[in-house]
């Protein structure tokens, strides 16, 4: 507490993003990265271009990014907006389209920075349960509301929405803004951006930290109309003309341009993720339905703080929230066939140790 | 204008950065860029890191490079904040430590980026006339206010306040965050750093866009005491949780190390700076005295827009600002020996012929 902070700063909760540990030799399935290397394209852009040329400030539109992005998805540019991570892009999005009086909604498990970017933009905001099951069910969403935003598939659950019951919520709620983040939309949900072009009031938040293994350049992008788009863009340029480097920009591009080796590293993560379900079942795990590169299990037997305990002990990190209704569950990244082989072996000597 | 924006976003202003022109063959001398490339070694950091560990999010706290700033000024690391670029620092303080019932003050003639953040976060906010040599009088600051931010050097001036100003005005305004922006510091000027430990009100913005060449890369950072360092914390932390990619940060702490190259970079551009407002004058120019890495011009018999828009005409761009007080003047970026003298050559030509 200091007499020099805005008033603002003082009834703020940070959010506390999972632990990026700086000794090696660890098994991380705690921050849903994706096991697999970016791109190998996409290294040597970024190589090549770490030159003299970074004397000079990048492009404050990162123009050739918003096109490969707009091309992977068959959209306009003028549809695409670009920031420093799906994090960035969030924060605008709160700022610039989801501010109203009536209350914002979203899911009461969920992305636990959303009610975050509602401290910080003083935004009101109501949770909605999801149902017994963990899923979203969009009719709980008919009511007065300046805004609805949440995950899909969401986090920490891995659930998935169909697309059609995304297209019922925008049919419910024409007056609001409908966020979906989907940063896990890539291995194995139906992405809304399908959509963009018949609702005004959709934004689809994506990024490359995930399915294009590049969490390490921090760049994520939103895709909807140019309304919304352009309410964004204002923001931005009022924050900061340059957010992205000239690294990002070029490297992000070049993923997204690398249909092939994508395709290829979320089909084997889905695989293992297939695999690594069935063996955590056969250990008496209930694993929630994932369609995102990690897994949302319980044991009916054992504490799940307990087990992330014992699991760091044997070098593996997985997550555990202190949160209401999911506080035994533990979330584990999709890790290689190897290391989910390895946490397999450990969780079977743990649970059979107790 | 859109319905579907928050009603802040109706009222902003957004910032116009400085043209980044896509072709080529141009001599750019609008945006303050550094004329010399990169520290070597900081390329080579930053090359060799483009690599498979890209798959992994970065240190969110960028501890290595808050250790290389603290260590350049024998700080400790806790009064250390980085961030995207210093227009990012700086959109922090503005929300994090200036937002208060009383204005906060900046010069009327001053980074222009200052009134739109104030529009960003709804910040009371009131200017104060440089004097009539356009300085900065710290008198003049001697009124009630909730916080002072200003350039020094004073951008788009070039003009430096003495060490001993900045502390007669951190004596004066005791419960006020003192706000110094020292993008242009490392060409001539005082930096303020040196009076962090004894004043708790002081906050220090660097970049390393401008002395380090490395505008390409995104990297700024604030000091000052460890109070207003964990305002500008929780911002951060509510905002954006890894703002530095991993290579921002190893080529940022890089080019900190390098203190050999940095200084001879810095002194060939303080020379060149002095040759060019000698062969300005001579040319009939006013150049206002610089302590940054640009010089303030204008001449008594042409206009500035026509000027800079011969000088374009010769694939030399400069900058002008249309704005009251200043708009008969040119900002010209220090380049090379050999742009400064295509620059008076063009310039001599142009006067020549009007």
């Amino acid at each position: 507490m200091s007499q020099f902070w805005s008033k603002i700063v003082h009834s703020l909760t940070p959010y506390v993003p999972g632990e990026q540990p700086k000794m090696g030799n660890l098994i991380k399935l705690n921050t849903n990265e994706n096991p697999y290397p970016p791109s190998p394209k996409a290294l040597v852009v970024m190589q090549e271009a770490t030159d003299e040329s970074l004397r000079l400030y990048p492009d404050p539109n990162s123009d050739s990014l918003k096109q490969s992005i707009a091309d992977y998805y068959h959209l306009e540019s003028e549809q695409v907006f670009v920031g420093n991570g799906s994090d960035e892009v969030l924060a605008h999005t709160f700022q610039a389209l989801l501010n109203h009086d009536k209350p914002l909604l979203f899911p009461d498990i969920s992305y636990s920075f959303y009610p975050v970017y509602c401290g910080l933009y003083n935004i009101n905001h109501k949770t909605v349960p999801l149902n017994a099951r963990f899923e979203i069910d969009v009719n709980d969403y008919i009511q007065d509301n300046g805004g609805i935003i949440f995950p899909n598939p969401n986090a920490p659950t891995g659930i998935g929405l169909p697309l059609q019951s995304i297209e019922d919520l925008l049919q419910q709620n024409p007056s609001s803004v409908v966020v979906i983040d989907e940063a896990y939309i890539d291995f194995g949900g139906e992405s809304a951006v399908a959509l963009i072009n018949e609702y005004p009031n959709l934004l689809v938040v994506q990024t490359i930290s995930k399915s294009r293994s590049l969490a390490g350049l921090r760049v994520g992008f939103a895709m909807g109309h140019t309304d919304l788009i352009q309410g964004l863009v204002r923001v931005k340029d009022s924050f900061n003309s340059y957010p992205l480097d000239k690294l990002a920009t070029l490297g992000a591009s070049a993923a997204m341009n690398d249909k092939v080796y994508f395709t290829d590293t979320c089909a084997r993560i889905i695989n293992t993720r297939k695999k690594l379900t069935r063996q955590l079942e056969a250990l008496g795990f209930d694993v929630l339905p994932s369609q995102a590169n990690f897994v949302f299990s319980q044991h009916p037997k054992h504490c799940a703080e307990d087990l992330a305990k014992a699991l760091r002990d044997n070098s593996i990190i997985v997550r555990h929230f202190k949160a209401p209704r999911i506080e035994n569950f533990l979330r584990i990244t999709i890790g290689t066939e190897e290391e989910c082989t390895q946490l397999i072996q450990s969780l079977d000597s743990i649970i059979s140790s107790q």
